[in-house]
């Protein structure tokens, strides 16, 4: 198994920005669209445990759109394989000094595409 | 690809297994083993971000060996392929009343058998 094959790397980190700009843009069809729609994707948030793309996409349709804004570091997205791949950073908000947020995603790829299959938002003491 | 194929759950339900017994009991070696060797291997933890098995490793061997016992709950844990999986569940801590905690794990078949390459734990208010 070939891990980090730049053609993949290349082909998750263009699905990754494409997320992270709907994510800051509340563009919700993007977002929905990035998960894979099915009852077993998972997406542990800031503050709730979501199971099945139902309860992902309830969730983000009555989110509030202020304060998504935020800047990344510490970004390390690795492939396993031509199918699999890791995305895992950090990032900050203006509005939350002294904290550090920590997302990690599983993307898959799928005939129609890379999709997220688990995702898991938390924030720490920075 | 197929998801959820039997035999391949059956494999990744033992290393989660392995792996939860290694954790509760402090079992440092097991718990080592059961992650992939490697720069590239990330754990986000309760309180910590770590890059890179020596700094996982660095942090198991300094861990208190105090309240580890936990149960879970809603655990998934779901292949894709035959040569990945992703693992989700909440835990639950005496010590901890009120407060929920998230554990997602990626597991990838190497030639040395199923191994952790990314994980993420963290506690909200349940």
């Amino acid at each position: 198994m070939e891990i980090d094959a730049p053609d993949v790397i290349a082909e998750v980190e263009a699905a990754f920005a494409a997320y992270e700009a709907a994510l800051t843009g509340n563009d919700v069809a993007t977002l929905e669209a990035l998960f894979h729609d099915d009852p077993r994707t998972i997406r542990y948030g800031g503050a709730e445990n979501l199971y099945g793309m139902d309860a992902i996409r309830a969730f983000r349709r009555a989110r509030s759109p202020a304060g998504l804004g935020r800047t990344l570091s510490d970004t390390v997205i690795t492939a396993y394989g031509r199918d699999t791949a890791v995305a895992m950073t950090l990032f900050h908000r203006d509005g939350s000094p002294g904290k550090v947020g920590r997302q990690s995603q599983t993307w898959i790829r799928f005939p129609d595409g890379w999709k997220v299959v688990a995702a898991h938002v938390s924030v720490i003491d920075g």
